[in-house]
């Protein structure tokens, strides 16, 4: 790992609104003081995507990382990941999934290897590369896959001064409720709470374990899991030292004075952790997966089909994942050197 | 039904915080504009709560409600509810369970026969009224019963501009499912849309219906009943000539912009309802009942037991409701007058 600043940032579904956010977010660098990135994309479809647009923004199309957060000033590095067939706004094309994901394995190599610090993953329309034959269940599997056999990525988001971490996602709430188990919420726990280390520079991480039913269950009255799966996994991660609160109220643990209470909550289901972070901030939050060897950080939004094309999609959330990336970097950084001469 | 404005409010569990509650209400009764409320609760503990927390409330007990609210600016008017046992701050005890009931029962009947224009209920401690024989499963349902027999409750709940109905509420989140059905959603979607047009004035109320499952279900990927249960509702509404859109995304509707959409979001889970309101307005959240031949609100707060007695408890909710209360009713009855003029 080098400390090079620069971000790789990954093209995203080509119909999606991806490629205008980072060409927004390149023009705002200097207002934003963004980390400088390089974008793996398609230099003609952020051409003619300016153009239609009617942004000026200059393309650096470089053969590698070389130079690149030294060009970012006058002009958008790019990593040219060429299209099969034009890219048409809010039309996906499943002839272009292979370079849809190739610009995601890119990322990962760069960020491996070190010549890139954080990856930042722009949306992707999940029906497209199924249609292509993609088997991943979403993006943060499909990386986890890349980074390894042992990898168990877990997904964090942050905006608003909140965090959270759905330790049941992708699947049906009757789904998650069969995959809702002991060891999911003490592995998730773990990962989160060395995240919040490593990443987030926080030394003595505070998990806030939701409970999954109302009132947390009524004392038992109103479902048995708090008892049965959370209470244990609560109890296992505090004999490992780590500092955890819970099983809580899932509707009394989100509010302004409850959120200081902890760094993290962990909640039972997607939309436990999800409603109340885009509730708080919808425009600005930021997808993070933790359990990676590497930095990786997405906007917390999909592939906006329906604004693609428009310029008035909101690079609120992208610009945050940009700024997160690099912050996380460099904490993982500084922790990693301060390791290494202790 | 007259045209009286005062309000009835009851005593709740007498262990908990609503007594001190409603003597902080009283004494901000000026600036915060109350509308004038009897309680019904034992004079002798209101007394001594007002001693031991050091505050200056003089009671007015009445027998009935003539002249309750023109004493109502000079001192707390009571309907004297007398307790069988000495109440004890945070110690609930079964053996006032029979008057914490006849309270609640006292405010019906005073709603019912056009002596109080609303009701506000304290809330109340439903494991020791369990012990004492009570077999609802909370204080909406019991109002429901002796609202009559085809009563049927919906809760609504309001706060910082948000209205939210939970079709499934006091069961674990496994129950829920069971219990979620089309004609679930369709009879709290009907009773929703007459209570927003009865009690909050609302001409042409839009109603917005949750999805159940992530993103909505994603396409069928992730659970059917978007398919199979709640679009099915959707379109029965809406050929009843009701405004409603969904199934949303269940984290995508409660942010701001998205809150201006609609009236009353319709929730299949009770924290996906509880969640965003209570992250929103946790200390002035107001939970109203529709359905009832009265106006009923109460606190969005459970007893507090750790806090009764310190005179720390925030009455915000209390005065919440007390305004809504009075707001709700006078709607009802400007709404009725129009009809009968008409």
């Amino acid at each position: 790992v080098t400390g090079a600043p620069l971000l790789a940032v990954t093209m995203g579904e080509p119909a999606g609104i991806g490629g205008e956010l980072v060409l927004q977010a390149w023009i705002g660098r200097r207002s934003r003081a963004l980390p400088p990135f390089v974008v793996l994309d398609d230099p003609e479809r952020l051409e003619s995507l300016a153009r239609g647009l009617g942004f000026a923004v200059p393309l650096a199309v470089c053969s590698d990382t070389a130079g690149a957060a030294e060009a970012f000033e006058r002009a958008l590095p790019v990593l040219p990941m060429p299209l099969a067939v034009p890219a048409r706004a809010g039309r996906p094309d499943p002839a272009n999934a292979r370079v849809v994901l190739a610009s995601i394995a890119r990322g990962v190599e760069l960020v491996r290897s070190g010549a890139c610090a954080a990856l930042v993953t722009n949306p992707i329309n999940k029906s497209a590369l199924y249609q292509a034959g993609f088997d991943h269940p979403g993006h943060t599997e499909y990386l986890g896959a890349l980074a390894g056999p042992d990898c168990r990525p877990v997904m964090l988001l942050e905006g608003a001064g909140l965090r959270v971490v759905p330790v049941t996602i992708h699947v049906s709430v009757r789904q998650a409720l069969d995959q809702l188990t002991t060891e999911a919420i003490l592995s998730c726990g773990r990962i989160a709470a060395a995240g919040l280390i490593s990443d987030f520079g926080i030394d003595r991480p505070r998990l806030a374990v939701a409970a999954l039913n109302p009132h947390g269950g009524e004392g038992g009255a109103w479902g048995d899991e708090e008892a049965r799966i959370i209470l244990p996994a609560i109890e296992a991660l505090r004999a490992e030292g780590i500092a955890v609160t819970g099983p809580h109220p899932p509707d009394a643990m989100f509010h302004a004075a409850a959120r200081k209470g902890y760094d993290v909550a962990l909640c039972m289901l997607h939309d436990q952790a999800l409603i109340p972070l885009k509730t708080l901030a919808f425009e600005s939050g930021v997808n993070i997966t933790l359990g990676l060897p590497f930095v990786r950080t997405s906007p917390d939004h999909g592939t906006a089909l329906d604004l693609a094309g428009t310029g008035r999609a909101d690079p609120s959330s992208l610009v945050a994942a940009l700024h997160t990336a690099a912050r996380l970097a460099a904490n993982r950084l500084r922790l990693s050197a301060a390791a290494a001469a202790s």
